[in-house]
């Protein structure tokens, strides 16, 4: 593997079916010896017409698939693009990082692709919409009720991603608004467009996703946002300032167009207070600052920028981030020996130099400021800068650590006194993405939280207990919130189905049970039921309808069902066998166990031959109502309440789905006794549809 | 009761701790008479000061409360103001609106603050944060972990609200604000101010509510947005260009304070294709439209703007409107004969009217026009106007009707073909936030309602089985979204526990299980447990600890087990009972019944003499993981999950709570065979805590 190239690239746009390339343009030169990588412009690019082609071709093509479909595509397009992840790290040695920074941003990127599709298959029904928590009951006669629905928005989400992480930063934005049903046009920061435009030409070139759902502006972004609608969105990542100059723009303002933000924030590491030299959470915690510092060269959003300590260690933490900091080697990140590389850009470097200089006003540099030997790289013509950590030694009163973010190896050290003191300073970013806390004592551990909790997106608490499997300080994820209040934006990405809602339209719909029954697909308590001569036992997956219903014949709960109950399962509760302690309890006399209630409602309406429903594997929101006494007649009805198609696994040969059925058991005085939800597998017709 | 007064009024500010009234200020006149009612102004009020006295006194006072604590509040308060309500009744008719308009303004608005209270209760934990979701488990080896945390925002909710409802306004933001755990202050619209401060002088009166929970601006805002920061919030309702000028103040955006609009929008109502003259929904249709055209005078943000009807139903849908707007009388709302009172002043009358004017250019009157008699009230000084019905006979091509807004008694008939054109008119309204479908097809209604849906907070459709129990089309109820997409500014408020989440940070806490359950209060999976020689069913509420864990004995599960059960429930499915099917089944072999495996499972675990677990009354998240064939022997873990103390209801002498029981069910080879939560009512010590 090399760091260079061996002719120019010309990275196109890819808008309205087609690539479009400009000859001339702004160069770009490699982060590591500044030569020529290439040439980009988005000249010529009619963004009104890109934008209009995503609406009218993208959406509904991506609208017509139903979440698993798009989960499918996305899987698809991971495995695709892992078999040719070698061409993108190829690309990634040009930006400057080396092939352990690339893989986060490579193959953290089809990670984040292949993570929502499994969630968006595990979590989310077959289906174009998404009913959204319970069924509201409105009225007391029960002919009014109403259920939140999500449906995708029909505009186009445009995708303003960072420089840091070409790969990722598409991917994860990607990923969410395809599941959701929207269209993306990613615009990535010049710097290492390359690297996206590889990723992009390869995903187009695949076939996998519908035409339309991906376009891509590579140079400037022209007029683009003056065409927005307000269907559209925008998620943008990048610095605090261009995001507020951004937000203002009056097509976004005046067509309340979405807008997230992820900024970058000066992100703290507390060391707890009880921590010693010599305990292992000190390790980690100078193992994380270190990390954090060099890893991509600190060009990351979530980097730690203030290291937060107790007073009293500060001169053991300066000594051994020293040592570890020592072993960071700088370079041409194609060499294996090579720890850390370059920043982007020399501009990048003067930014993150002038910044420095600031800060330097109120701390005083500990370690850094010697360079040290390169091995492989231009000190002229590349991007290298050394690691430096700074002291803060007034930091409640200062205002640089807090406010001046050096986008590189640069952070500050904060004393602090107390637990109390520890998270104002962490506060005092004013919104930050992530933060950390190092510590085995779990008091201390809450009390931090709970601290810092207002201000922050994600909170590591790191120890002994987690060393081996956590995934760091910086590190997003694609199940938690990624996104801080205040400085660090607003916003929020990721965090699983939080993602996806985010690209969608939560809209109340209120009506009478059946026909809010018959809109959402899924059987609400009141609507009108089928009932058939056949069993909905006997009917395979794609046979049940919802609200296909049985009410079963009727059983008397008797003292024998009771005894025997009691005696076969060895739960004596006083409740059920105690005639003394039951008069006294709750209800006022025995009553049957809720256990046999329900184990009795299954005979009731269990169809007892092999058929196409082949296991109950799950109960929910059970609730036991009314007690049922001795003499009282019970029975069952049992109404198909959703479906769920399941795609077959590898090696599975019986195409199944899973049925929930709605069942509610009754006394002889129609009073409802116990309600649950029942999870069975069934059959599908085997018609090869899983091909 | 009348529309005069004794005395004008001289409204107050309530600012930190203390009532700030000027001698001088702007006259307000009464809508109906035209005669003073009021000089308010806020000269002289430090916004700085009021904005650091809600941050520094009123959020920590709130947040020392519990969620549940802070509901009780609510409640008291709810009742405290429902017994003041005839004060308010009798200025609400200054502001023009009928007692039938005032009872939405009043009693709604009190009732949303009793129904945020009981949800508060009902849903959230008797704690200062929520934990949110599920635990994310992290890495293989289940070491580290993680959950979402909802923690209150620690600024101040600035609430700035419209005219046309001055004690719902407020009490619809405070209510979820307060449950979050924040401070409001509350920047009502001139014209009612007056109503507003009357009933925010009786919630400080009253003492229920913390000092510092609830400011008041009576008058112009100042600087009062300069001083805003981070962790503040804004919420505003009221007209879309206001919002985008507040939205874009430099201190909003350079402080990225969270900024949530409700905009008049242009509201559609759909006549479904297959409603015929006759048919109940006809009716439906011709009185809700009717209803919200004169509600309030038409000065509601929900109202119907635009009534879409099939174009061969025009004439008849005209002669109908025609018959029931002439039933409406106009003049002093104080009067029982009057059905519609006068808009809030001359000046938003001389608005609509130029609006009405606009209109004009694409459309026809075809009711309205020529002045009715005046039942009381002055023609010349009050703020009277006419109900007026335009017809628009090109819709789709007309721009007017989908933009401009006049905020009185009028609406605009958009005559259709398909369904499809029906919801492409109402779409045309670039996002609103009420929308509502006629019908009584379910094919058509679902057709709508999936059309319309991406640009609509809410959707009612309305038909014969609603029609005597529905809210109407204008009505935001507590447990919907109220808010709207583009046009109607993008917010969201209410919605039940959404609307008490806008108000909150979400941050992702990672640590290790026994960490993450010390942070959140509840028991996490793979955590460290707690074993004692006490059974845990023989503690009292306020003795279990999250985390008490008791394992069993264990349990041989048999042939004449599975024999047993059968017969005793009557579940005799083949795959417990029929040798030759079990073989062919999922499992290859006869297993036991699930429900068996619970029951035993109980039979373990419960401690059989009378005690203070009173109940085992749910169950939730029941997953059967390993089947258990015969021979194989069981055993449970009982671990205490969560705990949440209930309030004594009225009647009520035991004092209880809610005990959540995390349950597995292992086999032999320590495999897990069952997991679910038990839910159990457990007796608190009788401390006479709830007196």
């Amino acid at each position: 593997m090399t760091s260079t190239l061996s002719q120019i690239l010309r990275p196109a746009s890819y808008v309205y079916g087609t690539w479009h390339a400009n000859p001339d343009g702004q160069t770009l030169v490699d982060a590591v010896y500044g030569r020529p990588v290439a040439v980009i412009s988005s000249e010529g690019v009619d963004f009104a017409q890109a934008l209009a082609y995503g609406r009218g071709v993208g959406g509904p093509a991506i609208r017509r698939l139903t979440f698993h479909a798009r989960a499918r595509a996305l899987k698809a397009l991971g495995t695709y693009l892992l078999e040719r992840k070698e061409d993108y790290y190829a690309l990634n040695l040009l930006t400057g990082a080396t092939r352990r920074d690339g893989w986060v941003d490579i193959e953290g990127g089809i990670g984040t692709l292949l993570s929502y599709a499994s969630m968006a298959r595990r979590e989310l029904p077959d289906e174009r919409f998404l009913p959204d928590g319970k069924v509201e009951r409105l009225g007391k006669g029960g002919t009014f009720v109403a259920r939140h629905l999500l449906v995708p928005r029909e505009g186009v989400a445009v995708q303003i991603n960072a420089y840091n992480f070409p790969v990722w930063g598409m991917l994860e934005k990607l990923a969410p608004a395809f599941i959701a049903g929207m269209p993306s046009l990613v615009k990535p920061a010049p710097q290492t467009a390359y690297l996206t435009e590889r990723v992009v030409r390869d995903i187009i070139a695949s076939g996998l996703l519908p035409e339309g759902s991906l376009q891509l502006v590579t140079g400037e972004p022209g007029d683009l946002l003056d065409h927005l609608e307000e269907q559209d969105l925008v998620a943008f990542t990048g610095s605090a300032a261009t995001a507020q100059k951004l937000k203002v723009h009056p097509t976004i303002v005046a067509r309340n167009v979405g807008f997230n933000t992820e900024a970058d924030s000066l992100n703290a590491s507390v060391l707890g207070l009880t921590v010693r030299p010599g305990d292992p959470e000190f390790a980690l915690f100078v193992r994380e600052v270190a990390r954090e510092m060099t890893g991509k060269a600190g060009q990351k959003c979530t980097a730690i920028r203030r290291a937060i300590v107790p007073r009293g260690r500060v001169e053991e933490v300066v000594a051994a981030l020293r040592q570890e900091l020592s072993k960071v080697t700088l370079g041409d990140p194609a060499r294996d020996d090579v720890r850390m590389g370059a920043l982007v850009s020399t501009e990048q470097r003067e930014r993150v130099q002038r910044t420095l200089d600031a800060l330097k006003a109120e701390t005083s540099v500990v370690i850094g400021g010697e360079a040290r030997d390169l091995l492989g790289g231009s000190r002229e013509r590349g991007a290298f800068l050394d690691p430096t950590l700074l002291l803060c030694e007034s930091p409640l009163t200062a205002r640089g650590p807090h406010e001046l973010e050096a986008f590189g190896p640069v952070a500050t050290l904060l004393p602090y006194g107390t637990l109390e003191e520890a998270a104002q300073l962490a506060r005092m970013g004013r919104g930050s993405l992530a933060g950390s806390i190092v510590t085995h004592d779990r008091a201390e551990a809450t009390e931090l939280v709970l601290g810092m909790a207002s201000t922050h997106g994600r909170l590591l608490v790191l120890n002994r207990e987690n060393a081996g499997e956590n995934t760091g300080h910086g590190s997003p994820l694609p199940q938690l919130k990624h996104g801080g209040p205040g400085r660090a934006g607003g916003g929020e990405e990721l965090g699983g189905l939080a993602g996806v809602r985010h690209h969608m339209n939560k809209v109340a719909v209120q009506a009478d049970p059946t026909t809010l029954a018959a809109i959402t697909r899924e059987y609400v308590p009141g609507a009108e039921v089928r009932e058939d001569v056949v069993h909905p036992f006997r009917k395979s997956f794609d046979e049940i309808g919802v609200g296909d219903s049985l009410l079963t014949h009727r059983r008397t709960v008797t003292e024998a069902d009771i005894v025997n109950f009691a005696g076969l399962t060895g739960d004596h509760f006083y409740a059920h066998v105690d005639e003394i302690g039951a008069r006294e309890g709750l209800f006022g006399k025995r009553v049957a166990h809720g256990y046999f209630l329900i184990s009795a409602a299954a005979g009731q309406f269990v169809s007892p031959a092999p058929g196409p429903v082949l296991a109950n594997y799950g109960l929910e929101n059970l609730r036991f109502v009314e007690p049922v006494g001795i003499g009282d007649t019970i029975r069952t009805r049992l109404t198909c309440k959703r479906k769920i198609r399941k795609d077959l696994r590898p090696g599975e040969t019986r195409p199944t789905g899973v049925v929930e059925w709605h069942a509610e058991i009754t006394n002889q005085r129609d009073e409802l006794v116990a309600t649950y939800d029942i999870l069975t597998l069934v059959e599908r017709a085997r018609d090869g549809a899983d091909a």
